[in-house]
């Protein structure tokens, strides 16, 4: 690679930008050169705009960085959107028809026909959607899942190779960081459990079939599985956990669950993307592990964590899985399908363009 | 009534004993007379024994009690047991040796034939297993349930009359004062998940197909029903969460699950006994109700929550309970039991023999 | 008394305007006709326009009761103000201008020469000041401290009578119910410390000199005290812990101290209004005690706990004091002040005239 | 250097020795070669022996390793203590008497007149202390103080040499790290306040006046200042809080105290010691910044953060001051210690002697 990527991060200042800013800081292969946000930031330095909420301190060379107006003309080859769905959805368009590669990790698109909705080590296939997408000027969306079924997806994809998957029962519980910042109050949350996120259990129903569709003469068939989904706000700061339970179509013990979970072989290992980590998923034999405060940072948060496989009375096999969702659920997985296009050469080529474009 | 019965309190020390104590105070039927221990506690006034934990005050009458060895001789006319599993099944089996009734909310006794696992609202009859019981001198043992399993079979048991249960999947997030004192190290409990607690799931595989049985005879029919559990611990004081997907015999509406969930009429509803709620179950329509910290203490801690009414997409319904782990699911209960068998004239026939036996 | 008074309630749909719903149902005096808030409450069902926090259920007779606008021309013979401090000091003037005697929470007139700063129990002549007050019409405004000073001085004023105080040095570590609802983000919460709450450290200075002053003509003559406050959010639900250390006019051991404390003879002991606590502090000796979680309920949130009375290297002596701060450093302490001014007379003279004002 | 030291681990199955081990993998001078606890862990794998409770995992070079019995003996150049203060005393006197280096996080011996007690930034010349012990063999004893008191002192040694101290005010918030494992009961912790930690108090009077002494003669001349504290335990995992207010010998202004902080020049700053941070101290700006949560990590755990540097009513100047307590404050201050014992020569020298003695 001659020189890094330029990229823009729409909505910098929030919960999830602020998190595409920690994660690129050192990326072999992305620099930040636009940091985006409305008018209520723009013009003001990063370090005033954003209320930090991070452990680590704000990056040196970004925190006196200006914000800018969230609009085409941006200097940078793609961007990175942590918009939140009420803006996403024309902020991300106006990108798009400007010529720009936008990776989301909003809502609005995924499901729509011709935008791959991508986790690279499990449909990275799907990036070929692409090339359906019409936008004038070469630019294109793609996205990553919500946090809870990225988590779901990569732990059921093992089973589905190995043994088909028909039926999910998954209960989640799910940390504060999933809902943004300030998102939920204190006062709700200290020592207690909402039972409910809104339109979270829909996404996990949905998505899940269209991970695991199969790409079919540039269409994706959706997969066939059925998914009931119970989720729950936990007093936990990074880290979702989901109690699942699946319906396989061969019968399999939990040795050969097991077995499935830690022979998967992720269909893009040989390209040693720098933010994929060695393993999808990693399974726990310590009856109380994983947890989320202990265990979500595994492969820098890019892991997914598995434990507890035993049988189930009703279905066939449960176990627990545990994502972070600010990472692997958010920026970090929007940062890896970056990672995959560019080796599959979509951002090479559309970078040119849109550079161009924005000269 | 003429006077009260004089109780005792077995494990008074601990958490649930502690419970014991807070609940009686005031009691209509009932008088602590006893607070027994181990040998360590033994001799000590009850305000050094216990390192009293609750928010409500160490009652006055009892703080300076003396606490005795947890051994029959004690004067009272029956015994509640708050012993952990570790201890009850000797001193339990002892103490109905020696002619004592023992409500115990302990696990040992509880799956035995001829010992009742009784929630008054849901099996009262069951009671009548105490007749079968042959220990010398008119002693006898009966039992609550599991903390988790009572909130589970309290929301099973107007859809098992309504429609019919055959499959159960439930999760649990459950507080940490089920694990008594001083029980789960905060280090483990502060932001974080433990996805095991021993024991708990078969428990609540076990436990309900007995509740729900049906006495014939003089013994359980076990029900047929399937349950598959979760078990979390998650960092809330007190509650325990269930998120519960069923299917049911026949086929119901959200709206008649909710019918039949109001509409549900206790069997010891004419009897009016002091502890009993004005209904074992309470229907939230707000989508983030019930919550653990905000509802648990519904009813004097004696109801369960039940919301979030909706069609599961694997088996028919599903919905989240919330039980008060501590009263319904300990020390409430087995008062409201022991109230159950004084009505029934348990307590009132072999009350006065044990009296005896004590002199 | 012949009726209760009518009241309405200023701000009712927020933080403490829910507490004053929650502490006056059931109050002997008192009944809620109005519950007033902004235009975005107005005209809506209290149990819609309140996202109800509290643990206790919204009061059935007042669920359904229509939120009106905060404005004069309301049916009740006085007010209590819950406003956030941004529209309280026009909103409260408005109805001390049309003849309503104001009970308020609000910081806006606190230091005012010619409002009282009341705690019963501390200061109750400084009522006369509101004869000073020149509203037309005969309303008046009457204040209670912000919600840590009140803790802090209510355990000064004891060391205030016996020995004399001149020096204090308190952190506090304050519960999250102080900041109202939403209030702190569950993200800056958890498992965290803020050390700084604007605005509360100057309070503590200037507050308390007012409160503990002398009335001499008609004007309070500031007490000579010295304050240096530090203070601390904390992940409390409820109840501000006060790290106190003073400096006394006459030295004293902590014996002493203590006796001071437990003898103290409140000002209004023999006028038993119904929100008076049987005593206004309580000494405990357990040196782990007291804890906001387990004692902030004592006297129904109305008494404040003392604890680790012992000599201070630096000044004289230090102890712990603990306050519920939504109860008596908010709506239990305004209720109170009510409570007093109808035994001093200042609301029955005035409620006639404001019941014919709002007819 | 030629080779890294070997070193035994006292207490590696504690908390405290779980950071031990977790700090020194891969440190460039220190080899870990010996893990030692008490019976109840010897002969099995580390693994199995210690409950990991971090959040890295545990080393995979270690996790095997067999834990011995914590006696002279063992292989290793010198030792660090991580042992609990009711078996340290013995058992380091044990390993000195042997021949061994004891760098120590233990209390047992921290007072005594020829043990340095050593903040490698504040005394190191105290390190000559050593040269006084008269143990057979060779073998010394180095401590670092307490993990509250590490905290304040590291905040006032800059304003001791730039004004003088004279008294200080102190009220602790504790992390739950700060008590081991399990150490706080969560049913103690979650969302309360425990006003108590036994000993801590008194620690902080006495330790700062050693730390800050002179040394003269091969004595430490104690400090003059005096020093009260009052300390809580707060539901934060890792990182004291310290509301400091200090008397100073000289005037200050507040910016002259920042100035102060931000000059202070580290009198090992040449040795650029690998566990050393850049500065001693940070100070921040933000008003409600530091935080336990967000900067505990601050340089790896070593730096003290600043903030709220401001006038006080009472004494001159108070701030809030923030320490990593298991790091700074226990396994990473008697890293720091040992790596300045290697530059002075104590480690090398002795280390030889220790090496050949348990052959």
């Amino acid at each position: 690679m001659q020189r890094p990527y330029r990229v823009g991060i729409l909505g910098a200042t929030g919960a999830v930008g602020q998190k595409f800013v920690e994660i690129l800081e050192g990326h072999p292969w992305f620099e930040i050169t636009v940091l985006a946000a409305s008018e209520r930031s723009a013009g003001k330095p990063y370090r005033t705009a954003a209320n930090w909420i991070g452990t680590t301190p704000i990056p040196k060379a970004l925190a006196d960085r200006e914000v800018v107006l969230g609009a085409p003309g941006v200097g940078c080859d793609f961007v990175f959107s942590g918009l939140s769905s009420s803006v996403a959805g024309e902020i991300e368009r106006t990108f798009a028809e400007a010529g720009y590669p936008v990776i989301s990790n909003a809502r609005n698109y995924r499901m729509e026909d011709d935008v791959p909705l991508l986790i690279p080590e499990v449909n990275p296939d799907h990036a070929a959607l692409i090339d359906r997408q019409q936008w004038p000027g070469g630019g294109f969306i793609v996205t990553n899942p919500n946090c809870s079924t990225v988590g779901l997806v990569c732990a059921l994809k093992p089973l589905v190779d190995a043994f088909g998957v028909e039926q999910v029962q998954v209960t989640t519980l799910q940390a504060l960081s999933g809902a943004g910042y300030p998102g939920v109050a204190s006062l709700d949350a200290l020592g207690n459990v909402v039972p409910y996120i809104g339109g979270e259990e829909e996404k996990m129903v949905a998505e899940p079939r269209k991970l695991l569709g199969t790409l079919r003469d540039g269409r994706v068939d959706p997969a066939t599985l059925t998914v009931s989904a119970q989720c729950n706000r936990v007093p936990v700061l990074d880290g979702h956990m989901l109690c699942v339970s699946v319906k396989l179509a061969a019968r399999a013990t939990p040795d050969a669950v097991r077995v499935a979970f830690e022979g998967y072989q992720s269909p893009i290992a040989d390209l040693n993307l720098p933010s994929a980590p060695d393993a999808l998923v990693q399974v726990f034999d310590e009856p109380h592990f994983p947890q989320p405060r202990r265990h979500a940072e595994q492969g820098q948060g890019m892991k997914v964590s598995i434990g507890r496989i035993r049988p189930c009375e009703v279905l066939d096999t449960k176990f627990v899985a545990l994502v972070h969702n600010t990472v692997r659920g958010a920026a970090g997985g929007a940062v890896l399908n970056a990672e995959l296009l560019v080796e599959r050469g979509y951002l090479a080529h559309r970078a040119v363009k849109t550079s161009t474009a924005s000269a």
